[in-house]
């Protein structure tokens, strides 16, 4: 039991280096970037808290399990803003693979069933194929958007983002997984680009 | 469905306000104070890779669910240290008025059916008597003693605690929940007090 326990502190002491990893997004009063520790406790929460969005057979639990682990790879790649690069570089296949290599092994330091536990969740939620994982995803989508609108326009204006490019990188995503929820907030952004 | 949303997307921004209620204990780097939202997101992460530490009877799913919302009452009263006030502020009755006046306030921010669910968790969580509770309580105590370890004593060192203060303030609750954890991570302590 003792090397099964310094293993799962391993990890648990490793995952606390994700509180120092910034993202582009503030906090809601604009005071300090977010961190990716942080980030992930919130869209937990958004997922508590909107579960009524989500579409049918969907687990509001995996849910949960997966946004608390899924930027966990940012400890190793840092975050990739979706705006960044004029939207090109958040998915790119240099990107996929070090975000592959960080996953191999951060969930290394765990023993091993829960490494594939928690290993399979992640690439679950990455794939975006499952139910979970796609509403997963659109949670993801939905909370910067309204930490922007929150602080008067944040990195839309820091990276000079149209309507159309928030609508085909962001809202498209929203909508797959949460189609009211992005109409309803489709409305409250539009007034903000003009 | 409007008028929800704006419920749901109001508490959801006030909960933004937890990352910057700071704590007493730092990261593992010891390079600043942990906020108290990305120590909520750390305790969820607790839960999912402790769960083999659960006594029987526990559903780690609403021991998750707790952990998310078990600090929000501290947007409107701040965080109180266990060992602050010679250990005496942390569960005195002033501090417990203060915590359920903004508990009402936080959660009545909801919808009527969320705020109900959510507040009857954080009131089970507060409670510390059903066995979610206790196991999610013993989470809660033992990631600030890792915090203090992984970085040379923290908070034991800013309020001169004793090994003995640290087991009875800490220890005993942290074995009431999770007793095999408590007995490996006092083996880990004892020798950090000489």
């Amino acid at each position: 039991m003792t090397d099964r326990l310094e293993a799962q502190f391993a990890f648990l002491n490793e995952a606390d280096r994700l509180k120092s990893v910034l993202r582009a997004t503030t906090l809601c009063d604009a005071s300090r970037p977010e961190n990716s520790g942080e980030h992930s406790w919130h869209l937990a929460l958004y997922a508590l808290v909107l579960a009524d969005q989500a579409g049918p057979g969907v687990n509001i639990d995996r849910v949960i399990r997966m946004l608390l682990l899924h930027d966990l790879v940012e400890i190793d790649v840092g975050d990739v803003p979706i705006h960044s690069q004029n939207g090109t570089a958040h998915g790119s296949a240099e990107t996929q693979a070090a975000e592959a290599r960080a996953a191999e092994r951060i969930f290394g330091l765990l023993p091993g069933d829960l490494r594939d536990d928690l290993r399979a969740l992640w690439e679950e939620f990455e794939a975006a194929e499952t139910p979970d994982a796609v509403f997963a995803k659109s949670l993801d989508r939905v909370q910067p958007v309204m930490q922007n609108l929150a602080c008067g326009g944040g990195t839309w204006a820091t990276y000079d983002v149209t309507f159309d490019q928030l609508e085909s990188r962001v809202g498209v995503k929203i909508a797959r997984g949460a189609p009211r929820l992005w109409d309803w907030v489709r409305c409250k952004v539009r007034p903000w680009f003009g």
